[in-house]
């Protein structure tokens, strides 16, 4: 699998607007993770949009608490090794003697011996293809940003939540959950049905944020078939949805969306506008 | 620190709108940590929004390729332990008998050997209150959001990315960065100005997303006095700010925002609107 250069590239989507289909290049942005190398430790892998990654390694050391300034930052450097990208951070004076503790913490920073994009090929590897067939109506699947909305109890009064819903073929709500965070709210709409060994009727999962690498692969381990988001997928989770066959939707409107991967599971869509 | 009972609570707050300033009570989203404990082994320690607790864990332990299914679940239980939120989940047939590794993994979740209630703690007595003074006139802050906005090369094209700005007493922007996390839009933001040497110039930082506990520590630990956001923030970045003295606003729009915490430091401030 190519690691893209840049952090913006061009996929092939179909996009249906005003009532027409169309075959269209859309920029997607990029997510790939980068591993922070302290003091010669493997640090932490983290999924980020490729530039400015010492910047991002530095701001990541002093949120860490690993430097205090910029005085105690010894070198700062930007490997490629074997296709990863990689940032090494010495650190200077008696930060230098200090052992890298990976310390109990609640950042979304990730400490792992492996370097990140190994981590990303294991996913690839590991992650079954999708075998529930699953057909979608496309009004169905239009109505599910509304209906979405609908089952947020907390995003009116506070505005701070996300949220997820699960869908069966029937276009029938199975679960809904909200959670400050976009990964939460959809293991809890998951693990609603799992709980109730009800996760075999889940055909798709809307989701309020944006479509992460994570998100198609927390939907990917429940064997969920449909991805669909009212934001932007990025380009790792593409390729994942791709890579096994899932159906992954983005910037779900009442009359709009666009469809990265696997159009085939929706039924009903118009035929194609001819370009030009 | 009195731990919320329930996903919202109620703050006292500034509001501003249509010109003018009033003392209200707004619906903040809780988030607080959850530990989740596997065969007996502290596994994670998630930040979340209280409720659906038990599905959760259930859905981050299929997540995690902990579980397969339901059929792998042996008991899973909320416990009270000393103000900590916990979910012990225990496993069956083959699966209990394995043992708990936490493996390298990209995965938000983190794995600790405290409870997440004790680290959150830990993090409020660390936190340095901040000392930085900055003045900050209400015009500058209120186009904050537009010039984040014309800073974001990537959102326009691709709709997938967050971003921060840091901005000087003066009101100009020090540096932007963009993101497909917030979390590294902030570190990137940060990061280019600790290795220009130039953190002591920053008196705020504005966020496309929602100011959750984690970016208000990010600022603290950069000693940013400000921290503005175009969404909501959470009951925890809330009582953070509060503790440490920073002032924190949010729903950041060109006539409109609201103040959590310290609002002496926003200059201009219309006179206070009479209730009734």
């Amino acid at each position: 699998m190519a690691k893209p250069d840049g952090p913006v590239v061009r996929e092939e989507v179909w996009r249906l607007a005003r009532g027409a289909l169309s075959r269209e290049e859309a920029h997607v942005i990029v997510e790939e993770p980068l591993q922070i190398v302290v003091d010669g430790v493997p640090y932490a892998a983290l999924m980020r949009t490729p530039g400015a990654d010492l910047e991002l390694a530095a701001g990541f050391c002093l949120a860490e608490g690993l430097i205090e300034g910029p005085q105690e930052l010894g070198s700062i450097q930007h490997c490629e090794l074997e296709a990863a990208d990689q940032v090494a951070v010495t650190r200077s004076g008696r930060r230098a003697a200090e052992a890298i503790a990976r310390p109990a913490r609640l950042t979304s920073g990730t400490s792992c011996g492996l370097c990140g994009r190994e981590l990303v090929e294991d996913v690839f590897r590991r992650t079954e293809p999708i075998t529930r067939a699953c057909r979608i109506p496309l009004a169905s699947l239009l109505s599910w940003g509304e209906r979405l909305r609908d089952a947020q109890r907390y995003f009116g009064p506070t505005g701070g939540t996300h949220a997820a819903a699960l869908f069966g073929e029937e276009g029938e709500l199975l679960a809904a959950a909200e959670d400050v965070g976009r990964h939460n709210a959809l293991d809890k709409a998951i693990g609603r049905l799992l709980l109730a060994d009800r996760l075999g009727e889940a055909c798709a999962a809307m989701l309020s944020g944006r479509v992460s690498f994570e998100m198609v692969q927390k939907a990917a381990r429940a064997g969920i078939p449909v991805v669909a988001g009212l934001s932007a997928p990025t380009h790792l989770a593409i390729q994942l949805a791709r890579r096994i066959g899932l159906t992954l939707a983005g910037f779900v409107r009442q009359d709009s969306l666009t469809v990265y991967t696997d159009a085939g599971r929706i039924t009903d869509l118009p035929h194609i506008a001819q370009a030009g």
